[in-house]
C-alpha cells in the first residue's frame, strides 16, 4: 500500500511592523483553507510567521518582547488552531517563544490534524550577530533576541492518517546546515519540514548577493539536503517587501531524489501542494545512502572536536 | 593582488577493458596539452583513469591486480608525467594504487607543475559491495577490489604558481557526502578536486534511475557542498560506453555560490577550463557559513557516535 501524504507549503508574504495579529491570522487561516480544499493533510507556514521579522531591527527588550508568544496556542492564535482542527488539517507553525523560566527562542510546532501539538523544535543555527553593525540601518540580530536552539534534532512521527512519516523541523538557516539533515538523515527522516525569512540581499551588509542568487542559494540547499538524506523536504518562506527591506520567495516541495516538485512563483501568500511517496526514500535510503554500509564516522571526527576553522600547517 | 589560478577537467571517454595503455596515455596527454594551451595550471583527470572502470566486473585476484599500480609514477606512465613537467602544469590523478606491503586503495594523487607529487588520498566512500549480486551480470565491486581509505581528509596547500590554494582531493561516490566536504571545509579549502565514474544506470540494481537523474545528482551534489563550504569545486567525469556498459559524463567546475561556470557537454575526451579566483570564497567563509560563529557541534553528536540510521523510538 502506497504511503502517500498530501502536503502543502503555505508561502506568506510580507508582515509589516504595523500589521495588527486578527488581519495577519486571517491570512494563515485562509492559506489553511486553500490548502484543505486541495486535499493538503499538513501545511508548512513559515519561521515567524505571525510577526515582521523584527530580527532586522534593533529595538529595547521591552519593544522586543511584544513579538514573543508566552504560550502556544494562546488566545491570538486560537482561532487559526481552531480551524485547523476543524478542517482536520495538520500544521508547521514557526513563532518567538518565550517559555516561563524568561528564556526566548526562535522555535517551530508540528501540530497534528487533532490539535496536538507532536513535536517542539528550537533553532540551532540562529544566523547574524548579537551587536548592530556599526553605521548599519538595517541588521540581523537573531543571536541578540534568541538564545540558541536547546532540542537538539529529534525526528518525530507524524499521525497515522499522514502514514505516520519519520519527520524533522529545521528553522531557516538550519536548512543550510548538511549537519542539521544528516542529524535527522540518521533517525531515518522521510518528511523535513521547515520555514524561513531569508533577505533578499545580505544581511551581514555585503554587496555580492542578490535576491536571484539567495533565491538560488535556498533551494539548492533544500535540493541536495534532501537528495543526501533520501528525504522528502517542505519548506516555506516569508516573502516580499517588509517595511522597505525585501525577503525571498522559494518555497519548495522537493522530492527524495533533490527534485522540486512544486515551487511558489509569487512573493505573496501562495499555497503549494504535493503528493509525498514516503516509500520513494527508500531508493537512496537502501543503495546510495544505506549509511549503515557505506558512513566511515572514523573519519568524521573534526565535525564534531572543532567549530570552526583549523588551516593545514604550511608544508 | 587577486588570487586566480585556471583550472581545468580533463573528462576522459570511455576506456574499454582491451584498452592498451600507451593508447589511454596518448589521449591523457592530448587533454593535457589541450588544457595547456588554454592556459589552465592544475587539470583534474577522473577516478582510475589510467583503466577501464574494472570494479563492474567480477574476476579473479590475479587478473584484477592487472589493474593495480605498485608505484607511482612508474615507467607505463611516465610519458604523462613528463609531458606535464614539461608544460608546467599540474594535475589531479585517480589510479588504483598496490602497496609494498600488499595493500589495495582507490586512490589519488595531485602532482604540481615540477612533477612533486602534492599529496595522496585514499577514497573513504568505496561504494557497492564486496560479494556480486546473485545473478546479475554487471556489478559495483569497489568493497571487494579496495580497502577503505586509510588518509582521513587531510588538506594541503597547492603552489604558489596557483597562489597557494588549501585544497582537498575526493574520489567519486565522496562526493555524495557531505561529511567527507564539512571534514575539508574544516581547514578552510578553497578548490575541491575529485574524479569519478559514475554508472548512467543503477549498479546496485534497481530500475528507477538513469543517466539523466544521475547527471543532475552529480552536479547537485558537487553545487550545494562547494556552496556549503565556500570552495570552488571541479570534478572529472570518466564517460560514456565502456564495454556495454554506460557512465555520465557532466564534468564541471563550479564557484563558492555553488554556480557551475563550466560544464562538459559530451561523453567524450573534452576539455572545460575556468579561472577561479580563490578570494571568491571569503564572502561565504565570512558571513554565512563563518563556523566558528555559527556552527553548533554540541549538536552534532549522531554524526560520530551512529554509523546506520536509529529510527526515533515510537510515541
Amino acid at each position: 500500500m502506497a504511503r502517500i501524504v498530501r502536503v502543502a507549503a503555505a508561502q506568506m508574504g510580507p508582515i509589516q511592523r504595523s500589521a495588527q495579529r486578527p488581519e495577519t491570522l486571517a491570512r494563515m487561516i485562509a492559506l489553511l483553507e486553500g490548502a484543505a480544499a486541495q486535499g493538503a493533510q499538513l501545511v508548512i507556514f513559515p519561521e515567524l510567521a505571525l510577526t515582521t521579522f523584527f530580527p532586522r531591527w534593533l529595538m529595547d527588550a521591552s519593544e522586543a518582547g511584544g513579538y514573543f508568544e508566552a504560550n502556544m496556542p494562546n488566545p491570538d492564535v486560537q482561532a487559526f488552531f481552531d480551524r485547523a482542527r476543524e478542517l482536520a488539517v495538520g500544521f508547521y507553525l514557526g513563532y518567538a517563544e518565550l517559555t516561563p523560566d524568561g528564556h526566548r527562542f526562535n522555535t517551530s510546532i508540528t501540530v497534528g490534524p487533532d490539535g496536538t501539538v507532536l513535536a517542539k523544535y528550537r533553532k540551532t543555527h540562529l544566523p547574524g550577530t548579537a551587536e548592530p553593525r556599526p553605521g548599519a540601518t538595517i541588521h540581523q540580530l537573531e543571536k541578540r533576541y534568541f538564545e540558541y536552539g536547546d532540542t537538539g534534532f529529534q525526528a518525530f512521527y507524524g499521525v497515522p492518517q499522514w502514514k505516520a512519516p519519520v519527520m524533522g523541523m529545521l528553522i531557516c538557516n538550519d536548512r543550510r546546515w548538511p549537519e542539521a539533515w544528516r542529524s535527522y538523515g540518521l533517525q531515518g527522516v522521510e518528511l523535513m519540514v521547515m520555514g524561513y525569512n531569508s533577505a533578499a540581499y545580505d544581511p551581514n551588509g555585503g554587496s555580492t548577493e542578490d535576491a536571484q542568487l539567495r533565491t538560488f542559494h535556498s533551494i539548492l540547499a533544500t535540493q541536495s539536503n534532501a537528495y543526501m538524506n533520501s528525504t522528502w523536504a517542505v519548506s516555506a518562506a516569508k516573502a516580499g517587501d517588509e517595511d522597505g527591506y525585501g525577503l525571498i520567495g522559494g518555497s519548495c516541495i522537493v522530492d527524495p531524489n533533490g527534485i522540486v516538485v512544486a515551487q511558489a512563483k509569487t512573493l505573496e501568500d501562495e499555497v503549494i501542494v504535493a503528493d509525498c511517496d514516503l516509500d520513494a526514500c527508500r531508493q537512496g535510503r537502501e543503495k546510495m545512502f544505506n549509511f549503515e554500509a557505506h558512513r566511515r564516522p572514523e573519519h568524521y571526527g573534526r565535525l564534531i572536536e572543532q567549530v570552526g576553522v583549523v588551516l593545514p600547517a604550511q608544508a
